[in-house]
């Protein structure tokens, strides 16, 4: 089959014919339609510091994506050939004390496929039966297919109490315009969005922004707006050092900021003025509760909200080089492969 | 002044003159423009065996309200003369465990105006300051005078976890129909009323309900939509033994359910198989939380939340029989006076 | 094999010879070394309303043992032959709402062992390896073999805010006595243990009650403890009508009420008064958090918690009718079986 | 009076002779019994840059203390000449936001006594009625004079989970020595207690800890005793970088560090490493909840809570200068004045 691999510790995906996955009893195989390009695709694609440091060449990559089931291994009693699915792409051991008491998203034992085995972009891919989720007959595979950064948005956004709150998301990336959607649906009373370029500030507007603007326009926006206390909660959303010590300015006291977005570097933190003495909750993000935030999107999306919107660009698995230059060009939502 | 008063221990209101009250330091005098009947003026009027063991003729009666503030006491610091306010009816010890850790709601020394003291179904009405609730100019004296009842319902509310959850409200008085509303721009994903009068099920569609059926049909609709699992939270709203019955039926295990309708006497529960297999969690509502659930109104208000298709009848003081009938006919919606 | 069977729609359980019980390739063959016997089985070995609706014989009895592992499963990675070990009685299908939510103690397709498949009361048993629990060294079998009652106090105890709460616990029980020993444990300032046995008043102030009193002094002993408000939290462990009325009217205001004891048949609750006005949680409590509860339990096992004062009566499997009337007598404290 | 003034804008206290306070309606007047040393006063002391940019000479300094009343304003109900008392040293505005909705001790309108007026190292003091609050009869005025930071450590302690818990306290200073016995009463499974003084160890041990010991041992220390993943829970008390550093590398994926400690300076923090990719949750400690916290407080101490072993100083109000050494010597639990 075809896929996108990671062959060597150097720069660069290529298109490749490898063998079709063999599944375990446990596992199923999937028929790849959509697969969403991902910030994390772009390190590999790089192969930074964090990606030499992580991944072992040779691999195909990808994390997200929708399909439908081929075939099911022996053991699999839930899933059958025919089931249109997406899934969750960390694999957990299930055992730990994180997996045993809700916390299997931060499981220590996580293999993430496109990462550490692999991954989606391919036509075909393996999948442990219990990490498989079913689609809606209604949800098409473009949504599904983008089922694993919306759920770090859900993640992010339903983890602060949003019914009434103001809320301040700096960045306008895909996942931050997704939590866009997601706090005005779930009665946010305001979403101030932030972002440097107008092309993304312009879908945070579609997704219900009350305000999308310019950095440098928050603090009065948010001022006004609050009785000069500042937003109760903050989404991070960029990873940038100035948008990180914007978010701790602009939050209220005993306000409540979820970091998602990941810096590339150290940042020199006071954490004194900024967090303690204000009496801050931060709550660093990781995945999608397992499986509570995709119950939490099937929900919304049998409601109604719709995504789709974020969707940008749409590439060929041969032009892997124009979809991570699209997401790189800084004017990308979400960028997704159509594979069959 | 003219006012509403409760004169002896018997059934009826009476319309009589009456001194103007006398504010103390701490307190603000409040002309009142709207007042809103309730269920409780009502057991007040019939003069009911709880009505009876309370109340202590003669008073004046009502307790929601809003207003414009005409004088205030030599204390106060935040009302001015002039301010369009409305208020909390529970005027508590501010002192007790309850009140020192945020349940003033149920502080045991409460005092309720209209039931423990005078009312607010008159031209004046004295107000301690800590009580009083600034309207935002937009917010008419329409929609203050029902901040009372509408708090009860986005207590019951926001008291549960809503985002993407299904929804069952027994019960479209007044409250059920507010909540129905709250509900649904706090992210539940599908909300079931049901009443078994057509005109409040209207009522209950306006404000957005998903589904406003008779309580005969909430089974097979609710069983259709959750895997019959049943629902993850029921509001009951009614008081009737048949709808708590059937919420406690038609809740999923685990699941919540938010008690404010008051039964009017005993009920057989089958403790184990109706509460304790099922896992479930249940919750007393009283009130509204001092302040947070005020403020929550507020927020839903300023996002464009609007509550006045539930109001329904509108009456002068001098027509307290008509109003009184209007509420026990079970077609209204929120029945107010017009006072000034 | 040596097994207690259910044999008959009769009351009573018969001392047999079975076939050990094969595994199937996801579980673990465990040789019994002590069970608990519990009032669950001597509603089966009665033969009750409950039991001759919910269970069908002939299948081996009983769901709260320890022993060690002497086979396992061709799947199975992380239990060994040798392994010390006791298991969630509890078999949950792990796919539902409620398995992928955090809450498959409630899991509608659970089966528990001894009540819908066979149990522990038998020199062998199959487990699926997911649920079994591994005992440090230093904990007997004894203590293993009384895990799942001790866990339902764990879960009744530590759903509640125990840090400086006053609280009582209605009945004594065996998980009651445990759960007096888990709330002074856990930081509660009082403890007050309720029962009509003086033998069981004995074992709560052993496992460190404050007061260990008859029901009918309850009432005197808090309110003068807590300024006439109540208790902050009540554990009822009894199922007994009057203890019920008598935890909904002893818990303060906004106060929290644990149901655990199963009452065997309906009662009259006065809802408005009992529960809504007081603004009351109650919170039904079935098996224990899987598996949050069980580590909690190894945690405090390992800090020095010591439950083994509970037990009080051991017999052998030829002695199942004196099991059951220990039991019945009321008198005991926990009663095992000492199988191999 | 006698009184402890910060006079100028220097380094220093001044032993003066100033007017008695005058109360004002809602005030009470307070003779001073003890009053606790702390690193605010230190910092005050030093005049360093935070001191320079926050308050204004000349003022009265200290804000912990106990004492009894002398006299009451005209409006004050509930606090009685005679009264054995300590207060709350944060004087809120108690309408705004935050003070409505639980969140008082974040304020934004906060004055602290001994910071913003005049405080308590002084033979009398006035505080509003609001903020007294009464010892129990045999607590001692040493422990009333202590109850602010030891409120401190109830606050950063308490709202972490600690049942069963694994802690770590990074640094035993008065209030993390505190914490160690909270922690420990609160049914922590595991305490560890680091600090680079062996005389805090040894206070440390005293108020319970399960391992006092060095920073550079408590890798080995935790990772052994956690199976590799870390402690559930740190309180980090020091403020020092290295230990901030320590707290977010030895608390498991998944777990909460409480930040009370105030750095001196700006920190470089890796916080994709260091705190998004573990999932963790970050709480900065304000003062004590008001008045959960006091509730807190009084039920440990009537359950037997002793703190006293913390106070290892005590001065008369003319050794200001040996009292602030004590502290900076870092060889001091808790520095008291005895005044009174």
């Amino acid at each position: 089959m075809k896929a996108l691999v990671k062959e060597t510790a150097a720069p660069g995906f290529k298109l490749k014919d490898v063998p079709e996955p063999k599944i375990r009893d446990d596992e199923v195989l999937i028929r790849v339609r959509r697969a969403g390009v991902c910030g994390t695709d772009v390190h590999i694609y790089d192969w930074d510091a964090w990606a030499s440091g992580r991944c072992k060449p040779p691999f195909t990559v990808g994390h997200e994506f929708a399909g439908d089931v081929v075939s099911v291994g022996r053991l699999v009693a839930d899933v059958r050939e025919g089931d249109r699915v997406t899934a969750e792409g960390h694999i957990v051991d299930g055992r730990c004390l994180l997996c045993r008491t809700g916390n299997a998203h931060v499981c220590p034992f996580t293999k993430i496929i496109g990462v550490d085995r692999d991954g989606c972009f391919a036509e075909y891919i393996a999948m442990p039966a219990t990490n498989v989720w079913h689609l809606d007959d209604n949800v098409s595979f473009d949504v599904g297919g983008i089922h694993d950064p919306m759920g770090n948005a859900f993640h992010t956004a339903l983890t602060a109490e949003l019914a009434g709150a103001t809320v301040l998301i700096t960045g306008c990336g895909p996942i931050g315009i997704f939590a866009v959607g997601i706090c005005k649906t779930a009665g946010a009373s305001r979403v101030i969005a932030t972002d440097v370029n107008e092309t993304r500030l312009e879908l945070a507007r579609k997704m219900g922004a009350t305000d999308a603007i310019r950095p440098e326009q928050a603090e009065a926006v948010i001022m006004a707006a609050t009785d000069n206390l500042g937003v109760d909660v903050v989404l991070e959303m960029s990873g940038v050092p100035a948008a990180i010590h914007q978010a701790l300015q602009l939050v209220r006291v005993g306000g409540r900021v979820q970091l998602l977005g990941i810096p590339s570097k150290k940042i020199e933190i006071d954490l004194a003025k900024e967090i303690i003495f204000k009496g801050l909750t931060l709550y660093g993000v990781v995945g999608r509760r397992m499986y509570q935030t995709w119950h939490q999107m099937t929900r919304f999306l049998r409601a109604g909200f719709d995504p789709t919107p974020v969707i940008t660009h749409r590439f060929g698995l041969n032009e892997a080089d124009a979809a991570i230059a699209a997401i790189k060009s800084g004017e990308a939502g979400k960028v997704i492969f159509e594979i069959a």
